[in-house]
Parts: structure tokens; C-alpha cells; sequence
């Protein structure tokens, strides 16, 4: 099983790091006067072990999945959206196609577990992999049954991890943003929220995609019933996510496991994102030093679970949708902060000293 | 007198906001999901004209000039720095040139008032355009007397206005940011601050670029000082203008004006830049639809000038440098999200409705 493998967390270059605080501070500007522009140039230091860090070649990966417990009406939409959605980018419409393509990056598709199989093919260029895995067409409804079993779980982290790192080495990514697509997902995050940070499911559960306020209860209801049904047979991150899913999730937390390992910078988006990361934190410790929180999503289970990480996201602009569209829009940011990093003069270019 | 002249804001296109909302609400997913990635389009279109606007030619319109009140000890830079810096700035040295290169953009630089000659021609690609007719070498100190005249204040304003409309027309601009270089002038962001909000100078007062904290206390009965000296007097934005500077400041008002009466959005910067900003929308009622604020800076002053003027800005990095680098960050972003408006696909092109 995935687990029995020996994983091991590239190591983060120290020595870059400080080189790159010791070069921001001979910048011709008051001192760190860019803010979290230095910040983020640090951290790409040390992942990426030079002093002068890059975001020249973005990924994405996007894993897409369907969750039993959609049955429950906890989603505005059925679980065929799922579907639509992943041929959609498959051809290129989709608002993660659109800025994939604007920030010159590549992407990845996995179907790790949509309900109905996928009737189309990549034809969009920026998708250069697609991987048709589904480990099942769904998970089971976790108010019955658990999600998944443990060798499933298994088999989506892994098929996440392989699929990043063939990614990440076939196309030499400096930053790999990892998003998704699956009806039912926020049911997922809400309750992997709650149950890693303690807070009450009134305030992890939000309407997600569009869900009318009046069904808000009912959601509620679900999530309290889910934690409380497998309340004593949930330990660890591992049983979190046999329990209640999804594939997409598992395969998202192998993605992250990926970044670690080969030293990318992992790009977390939104809120199921975000559960996805906390998760590969909890199983690989240190790994959160590779990862960077790029938005701060409408949901609101999003930013409690952002504070319990202690992540200060980078852009707060109320969006919603997933796909990895938080983290592309980050992208250019972390582009330009690189940037001046490297070109803005020194004092001594200049004959002065601070 | 610049203020005889007919000055008249471009009228915004309602039916382009109206096309690009209703466009906005075909876009595959869910409503609105992609949150002030659409506010900003709207904006975008009703400014264009069109209900698919673009960000292709952006530009930045820096402006310079030195502060008589330098001399009461409130800063921790000489004046002799705005010199260097702007001669940095046409050699293609700072912060603002590596961002202007980064996002394909063209510059220009006014010297509206540098205390000192500046000793070197543009070379840097990306300075299309550099005025160097200083109004006076420097503002008068406001403590003992008003920093300009009115002619001196009239005639600052109109060569931001004119050098910003030559740059808007010759390069085709759809955004002009706003920036600024001119030490001293946080002091005078923050009497304008006081002055416009009624907030306490406690509050308004910060380091600015790097001021030791045992010097904030000295800046603060400067400030305070300044207010009381000429309370009376000012009555109106041109008095405080007058009365307090700078010619960086009036030059980058009539900036602001100029992307009201040519149709262009005007991207906000920082403090100095905001408090420009709000006092165009004070002498042009509706340019405040022009302007975009771009972020908020670690300056406490620029946070509670943006709330007054109901601003929300697009970033909070932290960032304290002007030069207009905030609002050259944002650029990327607002791209981002004109060309998803432009690239998604709609539901009827799956054949879907909502």
C-alpha cells in the first residue's frame, strides 16, 4: 500500500534562504518595504535551493471526484455536473483552462472516482495529462456506510502523488497548484474542518455551490450526523479520509505529498483544497513549509481552517468556485515578486549603503 | 489657471456594465463564483465602453518632488534621496521600473519639484516619457508658511494632468497606475488624512519609510502643528493642496483627473497616492467609479483613508514603498480576470442553462 512506501520531504535549503533575506536587504528601498513579496521570495528560496527563485513553469493539478452523500441533498447540483465539468476541461472552457493558458502554465486532469464515465478526450493544449483512474465512480453515502475502504483511500493518494510527480518531472514545474471538481466536496471539507479543528459544524458549513439558504439546515444536520456516526472509529488523517472521502480529496493530499518530496512549491486553493493540504500536513510533518495558501475563499469553514493552520492567505477576493482558480490567480503575484527580487538595483550599484 | 479650464469625466457605458454582468451570469459556474474577479470586469467595461474589456497596455505615471517640512525632523531619509531615486528611476533601477518591465507597461516621470537638479537622461526601455520641469525645487516648510502658492499649486496639477493624458493618448493606455518618490511625503498624506476624515492625528501618523519609533512622537506635533497653523485658511481641496503640498501630490491629483476625463481606470496606489486620489474625487464628483484601489499599505493612515472614502482594496501584502508598486501588483490580477470573463465557456455553448 501507498503507505508502506518511505517518503521523504526534499530538504529546504537554509542557505538560500538566507541569501535571499541578505539580498532583500541590500534592495535600493526601505527595508522589506515589498512586504510579503520578500516573504514569498523566501520561501521559493528555500524550497527551490537558490537565492534567486522562479515561478517560470506552473502547474496544475485537478483531480475530480463524486460523493455518495450528495444523495442526502446537500448540493444544489447533481453529482452529473461532475462529469460535464471535467469534459468541459478536458476542451478548454473552463475557468481553470482560461488561466492556466493566461499564466503559460500546464495542467493535469485525474479522474480519481467521477460517478459516470468521462465521454471525451483532452483536446485543450494546456492539458498535458490525463489520467482515467477512477478508483470508483463515487464513494459510498458516509451517513451509511464509510466512504471508502482503506485500500481505496490508499490507491487516490497514491494515483495523486504519481500523477504530480510525473507532472512535475516531465514538464520541470517550479509551483504545482492543486484544485478540483466534485459535487458534494464542501460536505467533505466541512466535515474534515470539524473534525481536525474542533470548531462547530454551525460554523464550518457553508452553501458551497449555490445551496439555497433554506437547505443550509439540512446540510448542517448531515455533517453533525457524519462526525457522530464514525465519531470512535476516526483516529487519524487516514481514517478521516476512509471515512468520509472523497477520491478527488485523497488524490489532492497525494498531490501535496508530492511537493514535498520533489521540492515544488504546492499552491493550495480553496477550501477543499485546503482541507486536502491540512491533511498531507498532518501526515507528512514539515511538509507545510513547502505549501502556500493563496486565497481565502467565500466558504466559511475555509478561514476558520486557514487560522487553525496559522496561514495568512494571499488574496481575499469572496471566490468560490475551485478548479484551482484561487491559486492561478496567485500565481503572477508570486510571478512579480521574484521579479523585482531579481532585477530592482542594489544599494552599493548605486555607491550607497543603507 | 488650470482650474478655468472645462474639465469633463468620461461618461461610463451602463449598457457595457449591463452586457458584462448579464455575460458574468452565463459564464460556466456557479453564480458569480470567481467574487471581484466580476466587480473589477464591470468596472473595467463600464470605464471601456465595452462588455469585454481589456488590460493590454498598462501604464504607471510616476511623479517626484521634496517637502520644505523635510527640515522639522520627520523623516529618516534627506530630501537628497528623492533625487537619486528618481535618477535610479530613469536608469531603470527601482522597484517600479522592474514591475513596469514585468507587466509590458510604459512609464513616465515627472519631476514636479525635486529639490535638486536631476543630473541624468531616461535610458531604462520602459521611461517612454520624462517631464522634467519642476514648478519650485521643493515645497515651502508649512509650518511657518503655506508650501505653495496658488498659481504654484494650479500649475503642479497640470502637468500631472497633461503629461498623463500625453501618456494615456500616445501609448494607447487602458490603465494608468499612479505613483509617487518624494521623502516627506507620508507627513503631508497624513495632514491631508486628518484634514479630509476628521480622524485623530494619532491615528494617521506612521513611520512612513522607516522612521524610528522614538521620532513618530515628533512627526505627530508636526502633523498636529500643521493642522491648527492653518485651519482656518483651509477651506476647500485646492486651500489644502496649497497649503500643505506637494508638488509630487498635486501633480498625481491631476493624474487621477486626467483618467476621468479620458476614460481610463486609475489604478490607486499607497497613502500618498490614495490621499491624491481623494482629493481628485473631492474636486471631480463621480471620477471615484474611475478609480481602482489596488492595496492597502502597512501605513495605518492609508487604511483608515481608504474606509472613508469606502474603498476595498484588491491586496494586502504589507507593502509601504509607493512608487506606485501597488498598484503595478495588481495589474496581473485584474488581467486574470478580464481574460476569464473573455475565455470562459457559457452554459449555451454546452447546452446547459442555469
Amino acid at each position: 500500500m501507498f503507505w508502506d512506501r518511505p517518503l521523504r520531504l526534499r530538504e529546504l535549503d537554509l542557505t538560500a534562504i538566507e541569501q535571499a533575506r541578505s539580498r532583500a536587504g541590500e534592495l535600493l528601498m526601505p527595508l522589506r518595504a515589498m512586504g510579503r513579496c520578500h516573504e514569498v521570495v523566501e520561501r521559493l528560496a528555500a524550497i527551490q535551493g537558490t537565492a534567486m527563485p522562479h515561478v517560470d513553469r506552473p502547474g496544475l493539478l485537478l483531480a475530480a471526484g463524486d460523493h455518495g452523500i450528495v444523495a442526502e441533498g446537500v448540493t444544489a447540483y447533481p453529482s452529473a455536473v461532475t462529469r460535464t465539468m471535467v469534459e468541459v476541461f478536458l476542451r478548454g472552457g473552463g475557468t481553470c483552462n482560461a488561466l492556466v493558458r493566461a499564466v503559460e502554465g500546464r495542467m493535469a486532469v485525474i479522474n480519481a472516482g467521477v460517478a459516470e464515465p468521462i465521454g471525451a478526450s483532452p483536446t485543450a493544449p494546456e492539458v498535458v495529462l490525463w489520467v482515467d483512474q477512477p478508483v470508483r465512480l463515487g464513494t459510498r453515502n458516509f451517513l451509511r456506510e464509510p466512504a471508502l475502504t482503506p485500500e481505496e483511500t490508499a490507491q487516490a493518494v497514491e494515483l495523486g502523488y504519481e500523477t504530480a510527480r510525473r507532472l512535475i518531472r516531465n514538464h520541470g514545474l517550479d509551483v504545482l497548484a492543486v484544485g478540483e471538481m466534485g459535487i458534494g466536496n464542501t460536505t467533505v471539507a466541512s466535515v474534515l474542518t470539524a473534525w481536525l479543528t474542533g470548531a462547530p459544524v454551525e460554523a464550518v458549513v457553508g452553501p458551497g455551490a449555490d445551496l439555497p439558504a433554506e437547505r443550509l439546515d439540512r446540510k448542517r444536520i448531515v455533517v453533525y450526523q457524519a462526525l457522530k456516526r464514525w465519531a470512535d472509529r476516526v483516529r487519524t488523517v487516514r481514517d478521516a479520509l476512509t471515512y468520509w472521502g472523497g477520491l478527488e480529496v485523497c488524490a489532492m493530499v497525494g498531490a501535496f505529498l508530492a511537493c514535498g518530496t520533489e521540492g515544488v512549491a504546492g499552491l493550495v486553493d480553496g477550501f477543499i483544497s485546503t482541507a486536502a493540504a491540512a491533511c498531507a500536513v498532518q501526515l507528512m510533518p514539515g511538509l507545510e513549509t513547502f505549501l502556500i495558501a493563496c486565497h481565502e475563499s467565500a466558504e466559511p469553514g475555509h478561514g476558520i481552517l486557514l487560522r487553525w493552520l496559522g496561514w495568512e492567505p494571499l488574496l481575499r477576493w469572496g471566490m468560490r468556485l475551485g478548479e484551482g482558480t484561487g491559486a492561478l490567480m496567485a500565481i503572477p503575484l508570486l510571478r512579480l515578486a521574484t521579479e523585482l527580487h531579481r532585477r530592482v538595483w542594489t544599494f552599493s550599484q548605486v555607491g550607497l549603503t543603507r
